[in-house]
């Protein structure tokens, strides 16, 4: 068999972002109509990490498969990147493998096109000024999705603990978007005045006072997956209008939204809808310019499989990557 | 990142036969250590077919992760083949992708290993003639497996209902193995007189009747891997000491030991050991020369992850292999 296997940067010119927003909201309309399989996550635990397996069936007009496998390394810290991915790409008429892509690159790419797809439904239409806290492998992707999908928007500010790379990151968005984007010295400064604001952090605890949000701000925390962990406070969450990639994953797997929960600030029925119902028109996004929108994700197999599949159409098309004979 | 990749061929040429019987050996001793953590299987179901995870982590003097994608689709029969698979290696130390290989051929190899391994334990020493059961992709190693082990079979026996396959079979076993290969052209005449016979069919029900096998005969059957199929007929296995390569899998598994179960004529106890016991030492193997043994192999995550590393570190000494940039 013939495998196309495309690398961090292939990757990223077979995909442009506009194009994966656009396909991450056909793949969400699929799921609502029963055309996704995503199994069960699996994990094994290293000494030194997870390696996780999160594998999805999806009937497009063919029928694609992906299978990512994720290792969460955190003492990897410094000497190599402590998230490492590679996703294979199975052909859901033939079983066979079709494709290798390298999985970091997609991991951030199509959830930059998640939060720009959110922006859709729940960002306020005449946001102009994007605020991004963390300036890790996501922050530059996540950027890429927003101001892909609001066009409005022309003043990013990037906030991380560590300045060097809040600057690269802002140097980098200013050159690829056209944007004036900066670095800023304060977590208050990120959040204040702006429209759009993102969490893509490895914080365990909250990374600003929600009190300092300003009304119709549109929220959007990525960097939280795990139960105990969370990027925003209760009273945030308690007093805002909160949304999801999937209520089932969220519910699993979301502290932003587990913790009020258990503190018994916000319900279940708090959620008011995932992203499926929001692309279908099932569901209703942003109900007013003053109310405070939360877009939680937490990620999905499909989400993996989507951008994949976009990717390897597009290498073909573009005849990007390598191929390699297995 | 940089991978090494493995076509069949150069996979084959990485795993000697005889170092994946002994491999396979260390790895089951792991497995009875607790050095060895396999997630339940996961599946996903298009309409021509499943596609099946299997991943596995086993701490031997490294850490070394697999991730087995395989695709079992019926209806490729003919234009492609049915079994399609792909194995993904990590390092287990860092998370990162080390290796990807062509997985039929593998799962062939690795298959064909355990065959051999429960020689080591189960079969005559003294066995001389070799009697196979199906000519499919699996029925070239099963005899590599089992004349690797058993130096003293110097005759083997091939049958199938496509004759040409039998023939192709046997031709190709005379000339790797140095034995008396050649195709028989009924059940019967392969069941006759053999000490070890294999079944290696797609069958969903019994190949031969059980009353024909004779004394002192190792049976290893690995077609049927579901629990509502099987090759092997209830009177055979009730009359047998019966082994397994795990218990676990096994009774969810095996449609060869699950039939009979349900029928009442063997229970759970009936399973005199399984590999890891038979490789450590803490049950015993055959027990004369005239009782009939069942060996009753479903194929594990473990395996697949024992071959793919051998082969990996097999390539990486031996310069084979092609190495791909992600």
């Amino acid at each position: 068999m013939k495998i196309l296997t495309l690398d961090a940067n292939e990757l990223s010119a077979a995909c442009p972002m506009r194009e994966s927003i656009d396909e991450m909201s056909r793949s969400f309309a699929l799921l609502a109509k029963g055309k996704v399989q995503s199994p069960l996550r699996t994990r094994v635990s290293a000494p030194g990490g997870d390696i996780l397996v999160m594998s999805s069936l999806v009937k497009r007009g063919r029928v694609e498969g992906s299978v990512k496998v994720v290792s969460v390394f955190p003492q990897n810290r410094g000497k190599r990147p402590s998230i490492g991915a590679t996703v294979l790409l199975v052909d859901g008429e033939t079983g066979e493998a079709k494709g290798l892509l390298e999985g970091a690159r997609l991991t951030a790419v199509r959830t930059g096109a998640v939060s720009g797809l959110s922006c859709r439904y729940l960002a306020r239409k005449d946001s102009e000024t994007l605020g991004v806290v963390g300036a890790g492998a996501q922050s530059f992707h996540q950027v890429d999705g927003i101001v892909s999908e609001l066009r409005g928007v022309k003043k990013v500010k990037v906030f991380s603990r560590h300045r060097a790379k809040s600057k690269a990151v802002a140097k980098a968005c200013a050159r690829a978007f056209k944007v004036d984007a900066r670095a800023v010295g304060s977590v208050g400064e990120c959040v204040r005045g702006s429209d759009v604001l993102v969490t893509a952090t490895a914080s365990k605890t909250p990374v600003f006072d929600g009190r300092a949000v300003e009304e119709g701000t549109h929220v959007i925390a990525i960097g939280a997956y795990r139960p105990d962990a969370r990027e925003l406070d209760s009273l945030l969450v308690a007093g805002s209008s909160v949304f999801v990639d999937s209520r089932e994953a969220a519910l699993e797997e979301a502290g932003d939204l587990l913790i009020p929960m258990a503190e018994g600030l916000i319900s279940k029925g708090s959620i008011r809808a995932e992203l499926s119902e929001l692309v279908t028109g099932t569901k209703k996004g942003r109900a007013s310019s003053s109310e405070v929108t939360i877009f939680k994700s937490v990620g999905l197999a499909l989400e993996d499989n989507a951008a994949g599949w976009l990717a390897y159409r597009g290498a073909l098309r573009r005849k990007l990557g390598k191929w390699v004979e297995l």
